[in-house]
């Protein structure tokens, strides 16, 4: 099969078909077999740059890990303070900039479209590293992976997505990518942090989705527990957050009335909302989680950087 | 021809004789014609160590990209807040404890002078990646690749520099270089921010220089449009500023009166100085001269660090 | 012998038994002696996690130095600003999944016991870049191996440990690892920075320690002035912080005063404790100092990550 993947733009999950998250997938069990020494050779010479408009310490960093066991370099501006960005330059000019300095672009940035825009200008692929209010496909993949190799596959799941649904862009791009899957969906919030609908639109008809209140109402058939932060910002009254972040705090007695089984995963970084008293039980897989997402961001790289397949 | 700059500090451009100047660049255009697998052998198991007291993203990541390409690595210091300088430390001990954790080191620097005095105190060769009101050698030396690439040379060309010639070092550097050619200078700025006269002293006699106050005046002859940034800070009446900015744009209806094959170059990063809508014209030449600025990088880097000639 | 260090972590200096040093010291000289190819294949591949909850330019640059010199990668969170810490992630899970991403852990964190909790959480051995009070493995390691190479061994010797004894975590691990030779300690500082009793109380019965107010109390017999920084924050007085950096200066005058071959060292940054007059006397090795505290850290990380003894 040839390398679609080969000088490719990873701009919106929404343009991963099934083939091509199976493609991805399968690499990624590649990668993960081969020794430091043969990975070593995928990125030799190569470099990456990244621009983080948003910081992003744990997204950047698993890129420059995933990057350093290709063999390869990266370079980029975390830091916007000390950037020329802070001189007024515009986003067209520092893409353009980057791309002369780099073989593949990681960008973080907090409007929609800027992925995409910046695409257009680079000769060299870009990856969206997370933008706007919906988009963060290479955390969809990282998501999407976990799920398929710790339920050992992802059509027929019944996936519980618990916490802040309307402002985290996560939320948006794993229900992107999980409309390729038959699965059943219950989004678990507060009222005031249900999805909002019209970022959704695409994906209602290709999934099952129910929303609840309360996460006592999924706990029992519930094959995946994806939780995600709720910030204290986001309420006007901080009684209404308190209450609302004890009940979905997953803990020990939240695991005893869900399914033996149940995955509980979470983006990182985590406050609250899992408890630490979990840690330890196999449920627990989001650290997992962020393990596998350095290895497929790897295998992603190895496949955007090389024609030939490399895995 | 020995390699002359094997272990051979980049103070200052007045350094730099017309053969050095035509070696660098003869080795710049071997390095081009490289692959990445050779290049990575000139600078393998060699670390950049740099030192920023003033920011500078864009030249540290030439820097950075120009070492990757080579095979070494990059540490430094770009963020002078976490750093010991912040705790008082004096410049000469940071550059003895860089020097030796490195093996060639990039300084930049708000001082005149501080590149020569960190080359005394340092075993290891140093450039100077910007110091005080005058020296950017590495930026006027690919200047004048820039120029010799897009024009076929240098010599017998008419340059015009155009914005704020008063405070930027980027212009007295390539003024230094141009004098080691025949080429006819106009210098295009409003009177308050004119060329300082006693930092051209030099040169004068060699380069045939005049002074303009319109951008219309030079259109119709120059074969150079060396375009730089001019900051509202340096006017102390926004309203002047403002009538300087709008005459001194270089946009679409200049090109018409500009010589057909007219270079529009920039140091980068540009505010409005230079209209977008000419990115995509011939005449853009601003990104391929970072690009080159690059590959110059790599190559100075590569005679610095390799006794026998590898280029 | 059999490598004890491979992923073994390196909490405190406590943990060193004198076998141990002389271990590290032996591989800190074999080190030396490899050509940059051969160490290159020490680390190849191999990734150095680095998370700094104080800054510490210094030592961050000598463990990056280190690690490029053995081959590999080195990626991590030196501001803390910009870093999920910030948004309130606990140390634990900052560790965790700094462990995911590298092979290697170095923790610079203000609290005692920061670095035993690390490395009970992480699979990858722990290195202790100063933590608390009292523990800075690393460079007392340094400041060891810096004597025994320029007085030709440890036991028998005369150490003055001069400044601000009281808050420096540099003195207590120093003093911790002396304790493991025959030698005479002299403390030298005003009364208010003296030294911590109840920091010292395992290592009084192995060292012969007195306390001095007056540096020309040691300089007749000292072989070694370990001179560290007096901060003005320290004092409530500013007159007394001004009398007392004075009395306490070494320069020409002191040396004068000094044993012949008196060693002047400094773990740095420095201010105006040791004079700029005295650097280039034989005495001054506080740069040869950070000198080898690089290639020790090299030997260390050598150690850790390769199972049969590579040094």
């Amino acid at each position: 099969m040839p390398n679609h993947f080969y000088d490719r733009d990873i701009v919106s999950i929404k343009d991963f078909s099934k083939a091509d998250l199976e493609y991805v997938f399968s690499a990624t069990d590649k990668i993960r077999t081969m020794t430091p020494c043969e990975r070593g050779e995928l990125g030799k010479g190569r470099t990456l740059g990244y621009i983080f408009y948003e910081p992003s310490t744990r997204t950047r960093m698993s890129f420059e890990a995933a990057m350093a066991s290709l063999g390869g370099s990266f370079i980029g501006i975390s830091e916007l303070k000390s950037s020329s960005v802070e001189k007024g330059e515009s986003l067209a000019d520092t893409i353009r900039i980057i791309d002369l300095y780099s073989d593949v672009i990681v960008l973080r940035h907090p409007m929609d479209g800027s992925s995409r825009f910046a695409a257009e200008l680079s000769t060299n692929p870009i990856i969206n590293a997370g933008s706007g209010s919906e988009e963060h496909p290479t955390q969809a993949l990282l998501d999407l992976y976990t799920i398929m190799k710790e339920k050992g596959g992802i059509d027929g799941l019944s996936i519980a997505i618990v916490g802040d649904l309307k402002y985290g862009r996560t939320v948006y791009s794993l229900l992107y990518g999980l409309a390729n899957y038959r699965v059943d969906v219950h989004l678990v919030s507060p009222p005031s942090l249900a999805v909002r609908k019209e970022s959704i639109y695409d994906v209602q008809g290709k999934l099952k989705i129910k929303e609840h209140n309360e996460l006592g109402d999924v706990l029992a058939h519930a094959d995946v527990l994806y939780v995600t932060r709720i910030q204290r910002e986001r309420f006007p009254d901080v009684q209404e957050y308190e209450k609302v972040k004890g009940s979905y705090t997953v803990d020990s007695a939240t695991l005893e009335k869900a399914k033996q089984d149940v995955a509980v995963m979470h983006p990182l970084p985590r406050l609250d909302e899992i408890s630490h008293s979990i840690d330890y039980t196999k449920n627990a897989v989001y650290f997992k989680q962020a393990a596998y997402g350095k290895e497929l961001r790897a295998a992603l790289l190895a496949l955007m950087l090389n024609e030939s397949p490399p895995l």
